[in-house]
């Protein structure tokens, strides 16, 4: 995956001649297209496709380009994304007093897999306070209540807002957000569900695991949605357990798929591979 | 795995010397463990235990050694099964209109993989007898409607009974039996659910894993019970899709877990590795 | 996967313009793109495509499109496959002893898994023509010895002549193709090798992963070439093994591998997914 | 995973009454057992077994029970091993340039994963002092040359007797270690090969790996031998690649293997799971 490109996600209702238009208009700028995936979903219509581009075949400004594809994708009707390689996105990880995704995530930036800013941790709890110094990364610790909710999710929120946040990454928050906060971050929170959904919402998937006595737990990587564990789905997968494990030998197990699948589904947004349409996502 | 063994299920509360007692009486029956497993859940007091023994060291008849066992597991308050590794289990196939599972059942059959007699095949449809005609195995027909509901089980019932069976396989059967079937089947009818329980119960699981689009699909074979679904788990598996599936697509790719969840689960039953406690299975 | 579709298989040197070109040549055909994946590989300067058009907006006869394409290929220097989606390809399988990738083989293509034709099987063995029979498929017994080699494969390819083959699938045959047969029949070859290759190569591999304590067994499907079990690897799988397994428990194991390795790859083939490359394979 | 426990690991020739006589051994001296678990290689006519027991239950000194234990096991001709489930093995981790498995070890161990001490990390490079002392693990860097190499293992082998390490873990040293070495931390020795071996031995397996274009990669944790990468294997595992990952790309994804491999192994190995027998390991 080299990071000197320009990326491109478009969605658009499908028609005959987009691919054709498309690239020959990039082509009319002097690209050369690195990798095209494109996927049509023949059910609704609907054309999904994400282009990489060289960018040192970039002629003009970056703004000169974005404003000329935006007068090529308003005539054509796209909607798009564009996504410059050399930037590195910039993360807020929040986090209760579970540390095992933390500390998967910030050695992951620290080893160049995750590629991206780390510039602050935030906490309802101070527990892994010493684990932001050790990789010295400010932490923020701001409780929260019923009664205080509202005050500390608008501190959160000037928080993101004076840091430059692009991504803000629930990494075992084990707080509900307010819809208002969801709908300002849109699509730029991916939270992790330790099950694999839609089995076992809500609290205590581990315990319910353990009741229904199923062979295999999991994890779900979503963005945060209105409604609680129904956001559209970026990554799951499961590991194998069996009969001698109880909810905390299962909670045990489960830490390694949650932290896999939280990555993941980093790794993928912060590369520019997710479409989200409706309540699904087209991961190329 | 040899089939020329003995095996012991066995369960009871757990206690002091199980182990001791019991290994020593069966040294004292002139008998090699070929292999022993246990298990303790401490959380319920309760030891779980599978022996194997070699059929070469019976001394006596099967009688008289399963009547001295039963009396030593009185005075020590065992639950327990004997399996002679030599008789071959006869089991029904029911099945309605899908062929998968009943093909990947009938050629592990075949090819000795699943050691067992089929000496017969059910189904509410006749799509299938052709497969068992291909076998040469009896095929049933026997319709089903609201109304029929009772005398049509009452005729699989005494198929059963007729040709001896020991373990009933619902092979995408995609009816619901009544509580008195199932009960006089405890433990002895094997269903295989296609998603990953207990996510996407009841019709139509690969329209809602569409709806909700998950990035993995699954099956899950279990013991029937009284709820739908709801039974003791017995083996489980997914597979990784993708947002290119749409509910057709998510079906054939279901097909393979299907096949390969159900013959995991049969095999495990044929080879006397399944107990069952309360809703859950202990798979040594 | 629609089946009534076209596909265009192509690579060619890298350069700017080539996909504007190609999807601008294929809209001024009147074609809508329903799936178009690219992959350039820059260490190389290759680049590969796979192209999925509409059956349906197909305007003139097909060999008149195949020759205007050929005309623009060859302009644009492409090497290109078309594959027609209603045409069912013709596939021979071969095998020797063993049943468990025939069966698997035959199944799916009944249920309509693998999209093709099966006109015949053929076997240096007569073992397996039982399994012919069931399935009503023409068997063709010719044995092989040191000799005879010469006279048996001659007979062979004239029967994929004669039966308008147009892929060959080696079940487990167990026999290595000499050269000229395989030159003859490049690319349309498939080979399931029971190890994961290339560890134990050769004869045996589930003795020598007994030998070497591995804890999980695998299988390679690719394409046969000279050099034994050196072709493009097409599809490869494993699976987890333990202590308790001596090589015969390996070899039951494996046999789940084999065949889902087997039929993954023979379906990718037959879905037109697979670009040979050298040594390698692109699979769509 | 209680760790208040007592682990006895025994082998022996197979004989009738091993089981009984050990499990009454162990009855008469007060012991419940928790968890016992048992193998009997038949080709090898060999027996091997994990017996788990409470600590609670000790009524003697740990010495006592040891030697009263010995004296069983001579009379009974078994090889044993006792382990004290509240006795923390002292690690050594030995590490070269790159950091996943060694930011991987560490963080499992401060989460309680992994139970042990961690008492010093070696290098023969000076770039990963900065995540020991993020750690507060001292680090000591000995550079090694093919001149030096003598005196540079001297210096490691008492740096290790000094800090009474139990257990080394070579997390991507890098080195080939002298075989005197090796002898003198026979099954103390847990070294990870990028590879899933016997594929790709020696050196350079991505790049091994995208000449033969597999379509899968994987990692070998194993027990160091004389013969380079040929020591008993403890865990494996593969990921599934493609054809768009050049040899850097390969690296990349290969680390995850790498890491969750190396951990499984060294948890097995600290839970006392892992028995050796001639180049085989028996994992229970």
């Amino acid at each position: 995956m080299a990071t000197k490109n320009i990326v491109f996600l478009i969605q658009c209702e499908d028609r005959k001649g987009i691919l054709s238009k498309t690239t020959t208009w990039l082509y009319g700028q002097n690209f050369n297209i690195l990798n095209l995936q494109q996927y049509t979903d023949s059910r609704q219509g609907r054309l999904f496709m994400r282009i990489e581009l060289d960018l040192a075949d970039l002629k003009s400004t970056r703004s000169a380009l974005e404003k000329a594809f935006d007068k090529f994708a308003k005539e054509q009707e796209l909607s798009w994304q564009c996504h410059w390689g050399d930037y590195s996105n910039r993360v807020a990880i929040m986090v209760s007093k579970t540390s095992h995704c933390l500390y998967d995530l910030v050695t992951r930036q620290r080893e160049g897999d995750l590629v991206c800013e780390i510039p602050l941790i935030i906490s309802n709890h101070p527990d892994l306070e010493p684990i932001a110094n050790q990789f010295r990364i400010p932490f923020y610790h701001l409780p929260i209540s019923a009664k205080t909710k509202g005050e500390q999710e608008a501190k959160v929120q000037a928080l993101l807002k004076r840091f430059d946040i692009d991504l803000v990454v629930m990494a075992r928050y084990m707080q509900v957000l307010t819809p208002s906060f969801i709908e300002a971050w849109s699509g730029k929170i991916i939270n992790i569900h330790h099950a694999f959904l839609p089995a076992f919402q809500g609290a205590n998937p581990y315990g319910q695991a353990y009741q229904r006595g199923v062979k295999m737990i999991g994890a779900t990587a979503h963005y945060a949605s209105d409604e609680l564990d129904q956001g559209p789905i970026i990554e799951q997968d499961v590991v194998r357990v069996n009969h001698e494990l109880d909810p905390k030998g299962l909670r045990d197990v489960g830490k390694d798929v949650e932290r896999r699948v939280l990555s993941k589904a980093v790794q993928a947004h912060l590369e520019s591979r997710v479409i989200i349409h409706e309540n699904r996502t087209i991961v190329f």
